[in-house]
């Protein structure tokens, strides 16, 4: 006998995880799609050199890598970014550009697991690749906006800012070849406040005091509410450098672009402060915040880049790209209770108690599922009893009784597992509407008030 | 810089693919989740220790294996009914009796890639475990209906036969320790014709002639539209054999109970001569094969087996499934023309020739999706030729177009890209019905009668 078990840092999806992960992974495909992004998938497995050309030393150690029988050197993806530059390389040609695709797929991180980290997890991102418009930058936030709706939330702030600003404000004060000592410093500013990110400014970069302040009074010109009162203020702060006035009024066209998306402007801010680590940003940068759970940081993060396939073609790629944070936001929806209290795909289970209608419960349930309703016949003639019980355990929404009686008379007993109350409702397989409609109203009733 | 490829045996998806893979496996969920099956994933990583325990030397052969970090021989897994043996034996305690998942993910296998066939590729299961109930194999057969049709597929046939009606007869002539390989020998009557079975038969079975003839008179009995008779004919056929009749009963439960779930009499065939090469099946089989392409095989085969986890656990699990050949039913969809004519994600491109006016294509375009339809906005203010060029290559249906006269009357151009007809439509931001209607008419009319 094999025991079985899982291997350290992976897991098992049981159905109360899957049916609601898969979901937030569909709803995500139809905001992809209503704005043109089409799906690609590309192999688990790459050339490691592939891997390895972009990578850091720590990403670099982190990839599962092995020979295959034919004495190849390769490695299952970290990301779903170096997928998408080799990819690029390969079929921009044939694709042409603009190119705007999602990806939605797992990748692997050998990393040391920590709580609520994996090291096989899905990455959800979207890119339009081959374009420097400001309407690629615009179209990002729309679907950000989108897919936070869809998904089910309201209340969110979808934070932006232009690298060029900081590296106009960098350029003004002499500090360009500071700009990523600066800009990892600057990025811990929400973690350990204003003073330390001076100290280490002055330590790391070795500059003045005077300019660790020109550079965080910056990072202070904060919005509250009046986003264009900030874009107003900026180049004044930046000295009028002309990097960091063309930045500043891109942000301000990325704003108005977006507010005529249909995005409300109360849930944009633009904040100078945020920086992301990753170097390879250039121009406007994202982050999603969730207003009653700011602590688990951003749901999705992404921005401007200007080159994305350098290592695997001459050509000039710039993009524009974010990710969103699958998992992270189904903890949030689980913390918030906005996910569905929906434990089976099915919502409605047809009882099996008289051997010799098992027909006619086959046949009603096809009438339903025809109708759009999910059903599942229960699989032995077993007690009421023991049926009920398991569609309480499974988490039906309701139950479809019918004995011998039931049947003569037409009707069937339709049962909400829910409340536990129950109403008789006419049905012959001829005349299927009220039960159908029954049922609908039945769904729609407990949906919108879940026992939780 | 690094050559851009993929491994041999690997392949990226283009959007071309992609998307109606993705239509598919999403048409594939819905049906799934109607009959009350549920969805789960288990990690790619296993400990090889679990996918070696049950292959074949040759399935052995084809795992990728390596070593991970911590010196765990792992292996990524070759199918998913591995896992799910392994997943059933730790979770069904939890989760309970009858389990019914869904689970549709890649798999591996090092074999030697030949046409069509690769390295990676996904596969699409659904499993009923922990009954032994008709009612799952006429659940089973149901689906395989349902799928197909939804799909869009009307001229298929559902075979199938019960792997006791043969064990009967092998009973009943005293060859019960022969049974694998006569099944073997069997299982090739399609492809090497009656004599040739039977001279193998002999040979490595070292069966007399009249006992072949026997075998071989059960693989005759063909239905021919008359399923029923078929089940008549069986009994004397298996020489009054116990197990066989009770296994003849079953398939005409099964029959009947498909029937009565709505699946039309026509499109099952009870086949006594398939036999499924696995040895794991023990009771119904069934193979599902397109008319009009007979030759590429079955497209959705699976059947009842005794015990799934074995291996794993000392809980006695029957079950009952089947797979769905993803790829062959793509190829398939492709040579019948039944694939939609869909390269881009979204149906509708907004032409963008008036920079002035950027926000109100914005809004044009976010009001049309709020209705539901997929809207890109061109990137640039480019010449219109260059824009309804890329419009053409994307595979957009439509194009709208309004200029600073447009906007003025309120009117926008909407366009048919694909018979290149134009026609004026009304349209304010304060007023979208006709315009959403106008699409709505034009994506119906010409999604029916495709231009391939």
């Amino acid at each position: 006998m094999i025991q079985p078990r899982t291997l350290k840092g992976f897991r098992d999806y049981l159905p109360a995880v899957m049916i609601p992960r898969e979901r937030l992974m569909e709803t995500a495909r139809g905001v992809f799609r209503s704005f043109g992004f089409a799906p690609i998938d590309t192999p688990t497995l790459e050339y490691l050199e592939i891997l390895t050309g972009k990578g850091s030393d720590e990403t670099d150690r982190q990839i599962y890598r092995f020979q295959d029988n034919g004495k190849r050197d390769v490695g299952m993806r970290f990301d779903l970014t170096v997928p998408l530059a080799r990819f690029a390389a390969q079929h921009i040609g044939t694709l042409g550009t603009p190119f705007k695709r999602y990806h939605i797929a797992p990748v692997w991180r050998g990393e040391n697991p920590q709580a609520g980290r994996y090291r096989e997890f899905v990455q959800c991102d979207f890119d339009t690749i081959g374009t420097e418009s400001v309407l690629a930058d615009i179209e990002a936030v729309a679907v950000i906006d989108s897919l936070m709706q869809a998904v089910g939330f309201d209340a969110f702030t979808i934070s932006i800012n232009n690298r060029q600003i900081l590296t106009g404000l960098l350029n003004y004060l002499g500090l360009s070849d500071q700009s990523v000592v600066i800009l990892r410093a600057l990025d811990k500013l929400a973690k350990i406040g204003r003073d330390k990110v001076a100290d280490e400014m002055m330590k790391v970069a070795s500059i003045d005091a005077s300019k660790a302040d020109a550079v965080l009074r910056l990072a202070d010109c904060q919005a509250d509410g009046d986003n264009e009162a900030v874009l107003d203020a900026l180049p004044e702060i930046t000295g009028g450098d002309e990097t960091a006035a063309a930045g500043i009024e891109r942000l301000r066209e990325i704003f108005r672009g977006a507010v005529a998306s249909g995005v409300s402007p109360r849930r944009i801010h633009i904040d100078v402060s945020i920086a992301r680590g990753l170097d390879y940003y250039t121009g406007v940068i994202f982050e999603t915040t969730l207003n009653d759970l700011p602590g688990i940081g951003s749901v999705c993060s992404g921005g401007r880049y200007d080159n994305l396939a350098g290592l695997f073609t001459k050509q000039h790629l710039p993009g524009i790209g974010a990710s969103l944070g699958l998992d992270r936001l189904l903890a949030a929806m689980e913390q918030l209770n906005l996910l569905p209290d929906a434990k089976k795909a099915a919502p409605v289970m047809v009882a099996y108690f008289d051997r010799n209608r098992r027909d006619d419960y086959l046949q009603l349930a096809n009438q339903l599922r025809r109708a759009g309703i999910g059903v599942e016949v229960y699989h032995e003639p077993k007690k009421l009893g023991a049926q009920l019980k398991y569609a309480d355990a499974q988490g039906f929404m309701a139950a479809i009784i019918a004995g011998e009686n039931e049947w003569q008379d037409g009707r069937v007993q339709l049962k909400d597992l829910r409340n536990k109350s129950a109403v008789d409702v006419d049905y012959r397989h001829d005349a299927a509407e009220p039960l159908v409609a029954a049922i609908g109203a039945l769904i729609q009733g407990t949906s919108s008030c879940p026992s939780a």
